[in-house]
């Protein structure tokens, strides 16, 4: 594509690095930019630049926080004993909706995946076991996409952590809530079946 | 959906207010500039403030541009009687693309569409008929989409410059090339039909 103006060409760019963005959508934010108020696309700049220059992880869970420690693993009446161990800050968004988990999180910052070079090591994995130095914790809940790369990641954390006397926990998994038994894939409903809990009448 | 970031907030609340990215999106979009290496979100940052401040748009054709004057009006080797109007940018760079037309441009900035409140005032459309005044033009081409609004403007423009010595003509409406007669819809067949052209052997 061959731009009328350096200025496109850049900002298109820079948009197309995003990932599921091309080379037409960027030019179509480009062009939703440049016919709003100049003020909003500087609202945009200066929110990326802080985000690029301020952003700070909590030193306990990993979490994106504005402090030093983020504002769940500071919350005295949460559940100190229970930790969730989730891949992102999405995950922590997600359980939070929920409004049914009262632990902390710790956050790995991804799941071990071979094909894209990340191990154990780049994960935080090495402070999830530090953390369960101190004895508070008593269990831990591992909260992964139901993936290859959860399951490895799942895998991997429960045989580092054998031994310990602490109880290690996985989200269920099984028949979406309103979702249709014969429209489920078959790997789900037969887990569902061999998972089978007690009927609560 | 509650952020563990003032940070993270701002720059999804950002993000979400381009068409077609909703909270999820900006979020995928906002983790995926904490990923990358900080340059790559100030270079983000950089382009956008640099397009907000910095654009201009060619006096003649209202293209956006670098200079008062664009490339393209700014080309003598180019054809100087034939003008193709177009609603923006987009149309220009995908003529151009094209390789198949010399002539220049007259961007309108858009396409009546009294649904959006945008009428022929709002368009580049008193500048276009000073253009015509000095006699220069010889052929207009308008070049819309075949939608109800590209109809419209193109209608309009026809009316307004009615009387005029000049030729009007627009962009050919018939099966894509490559396209199969079975599933094109019945209207652009029947224009097809009706605007049948001598077959060239």
């Amino acid at each position: 594509m061959n731009f009328p103006s350096r200025l496109i060409e850049e900002a298109v760019n820079a948009f197309s690095r995003f990932p599921g963005i091309g080379k037409k959508t960027a030019l179509r934010l480009t062009l939703h930019l440049l016919r709003q108020q100049q003020a909003e696309a500087l609202e945009l700049a200066r929110a990326v630049t802080n985000l690029a220059t301020n952003v700070q992880y909590c030193r306990t869970c990993h979490n994106i926080s504005d402090a030093p420690v983020c504002q769940i693993c500071a919350n005295k009446s949460r559940n100190q004993a229970l930790v969730c161990v989730v891949a992102d800050m999405r995950d922590v968004i997600a359980i939070e909706n929920t409004g049914q988990y009262n632990g902390l999180y710790h956050v790995l910052g991804g799941l071990i995946t071979p094909m894209e070079g990340i191990g154990p090591d780049q994960l935080k994995i090495a402070s999830l076991e530090e953390r369960l130095a101190t004895g508070e914790v008593r269990e831990l809940l591992l909260a992964f996409s139901a993936t290859m790369e959860g399951d490895t990641t799942a895998f991997y954390i429960g045989r580092k952590l054998q031994g310990r006397d602490i109880r290690i926990s996985t989200i269920a998994r099984g028949i979406s809530i309103g979702g249709e038994l014969e429209y489920a894939d078959e790997i789900t409903l037969g887990r569902s079946i061999q998972q089978r809990i007690p009927f609560q009448s």
